[in-house]
């Protein structure tokens, strides 16, 4: 017996394929906007439509913008001699949230995940090699994340970048204990970087 | 410096709005639906759409269709004696999931709640009450969540319906342990409900 109206269990449907979002959730966001005023479906619902229709990823730094080429990459204020290099495009919007990094980016598009099989021609890792043969590059920071298979990508990359004529710097983002947590409750690996990347204070 | 592209902020702060979506979650949405093809971004943006435009409010029992009347309460073979009475719409689908209630139902809305000022007067309790004067029915189910709330709300609408001429059953439904519970684990309220609503065992 199926008593979900037809328009409904859509809404719900396509709540489903989100990630995280599971047929409970997405039950209850679909009664949620049931009760909104019409404007704000129409608007949601336009914004979705719109989405994949406006934003164009990046040709230079495969981020992702509403033009052929970034508004980071487009910026000519931007220093172009240092390249940070992320897995996805979200994470450039929080180093930017941060607004210390002066450079431009460089997304892969992920990271090499045999598991997942994915290889390192599935990522833009010829293409950043590729910017860099252009010339003008003076460092590239391999901010992958510190996980398995970021730091695995990073090594990757660094060894590319040796076997080029790249003659710049090449360096990885800082790892260690994060801000406000506790040396008793930090893993094993986390606190042996942390000494590793211990710093000289300068008071 | 902001540097998220218009078209994925708008998904992003329409994302937001939903109940249990954070900013952080909104952000890895609208990044997912990026990497999605266009037939699902276009998909759900118009379920969203034809939402509220689809789905109408049942003139009966005030649950959700796609009429004047809702599926239920346009279907003959329902028992109109029974009326079930449950807070929200969503609530009626998972009794119709376990497909026992052959009754109809009857859709408060809510629950009295003083601190957010809804009143008895801002549910469909008078709705009810008009109901079961037209006569016919001969049991009323308060089957209102067994909250603070909810038990209020039960014990309110079992006086009124006492105070008109209602001559049926009014029964509340039964509370107690749910099934895999333990009951080391059980508070004290849910305890002593399960021993109240003890029934003897007919092998």
């Amino acid at each position: 017996m199926k008593k979900i109206p037809v328009a409904m269990q859509e809404v719900i449907d396509n709540f489903e394929r989100l990630p995280g979002i599971g047929p409970k959730s997405a039950q209850r966001l679909a009664f949620y906007l049931l009760s909104v005023p019409e404007t704000v479906t129409d608007d949601m619902g336009e914004a979705i439509k719109n989405l994949k229709k406006k934003i164009k990823i990046c040709r230079e730094c495969f981020g992702v913008g509403e033009d052929e080429l970034c508004e980071i990459c487009s910026d000519s204020s931007r220093d172009r001699k240092i390249i940070c290099v992320v897995e996805r495009a979200d994470e450039v919007m929080a180093i930017e949230a941060v607004g210390n990094f002066k450079g431009v980016y460089h997304v892969l598009g992920g990271v090499i995940n045999p598991l997942e099989h994915i290889g390192p021609e599935d990522l833009k890792i010829k293409e950043l090699i590729k910017r860099i043969e252009v010339g003008g590059v003076e460092e590239v920071i391999l901010a992958t994340n510190p996980t398995i298979e970021g730091e695995g990508t990073a090594l990757y990359i660094k060894k590319k970048l040796e076997e080029s004529d790249f003659k710049g710097k090449i360096s990885r983002i800082g790892s260690g204990l994060p801000m406000g947590a506790e040396l008793g409750f930090a893993d094993q690996v986390t606190l042996s970087r942390a000494f590793e990347g211990r710093r000289e204070m300068n008071v």
